[in-house]
């Protein structure tokens, strides 16, 4: 399988775990949180799944297409680990989906980002609330679900908040 | 569509029109060019194609993962427009199968550069070598191919050079 081939499925498994993702949160309220904007595909994509609601985007630095590029009042400008925290007030058991894809092709970083953030990322999660990420994570308090038909395990991540009890 | 929908798409069509040009190809004899390095996902399944031919890449600021990187006497450093007329004399009538994907998505420089680039290529293409391009290309020596199964008029180029004779 060559780099492009990868590519490509990589992009599959993405979309095709946001669509999954989208129809499971369908009857819950609340917002969507994209951790990372990058040149703005899946927020688009995003976009196009919830027309309706409100889309919060993590972005240190904004480079994405105008036209991909969140309204202000929605782009949480800064690191992460440190515009989440400063947001916890308005999205705390708001969050019915959010997506960890740090996509710089760096596994032992993009892992360590996901552990750092996962903390920040549960108390937003409301129950039955799912959490796509490329990274694996672990958590009491999320539980796996099975990937989209054609995905191969452990190339994209789907989790569902199952508890609403955090750690202290 | 989403721009996450529409990326994909351009991805599987490029792919697609790689793997039916290496097919349509696949007695002649001669080398390959690609007309841009980018990332090297593209190089890569080149490299997977055409295991046997010399892959000849044109490059002007190479920043591909190291996996990636062609070797340095394959490697044409520099602008295409000055590194192509410097190899004419290697590459006149070798090569078989060309690549040009300017990939910056803005649709007027990559129509810009394929109009430069085209009589440059042109000399390299032996008679029924392939040309893959992204942009639209108009030369009397090419003829337009049909594309793969289900890839949407426009989206990618196939032509073969159907002439031996080039303008003065």
């Amino acid at each position: 399988m060559s780099r492009l081939d990868s590519f490509i499925r990589r992009l599959e498994a993405q979309r095709a775990c946001l669509d999954l993702a989208a129809e499971l949160v369908g009857d819950l309220d609340g917002d969507v949180l994209e951790l990372g904007l990058g040149n703005g595909r899946t927020y688009d994509h995003l976009r196009k799944l919830f027309p309706k609601r409100r889309i919060y985007v993590c972005e240190r630095n904004p480079a994405a297409h105008p036209d991909c590029t969140p309204p202000s009042d929605l782009l949480l400008l800064g690191d992460m680990r440190e515009t989440l925290p400063a947001i916890r007030s308005r999205l705390v058991g708001r969050v019915v989906l959010a997506h960890l894809d740090p996509g710089n092709g760096d596994v032992a970083a993009s892992k360590a980002l996901a552990d750092e953030v996962t903390p920040l990322i549960l108390p937003f999660l409301r129950l039955n609330g799912v959490l796509i990420s490329e990274p694996v994570i672990a958590a009491d308090q999320l539980q796996p679900l099975p990937l989209p038909g054609g995905i191969a395990p452990g190339r994209y991540h789907l989790y569902r908040r199952i508890s609403s009890r955090l750690p202290p």
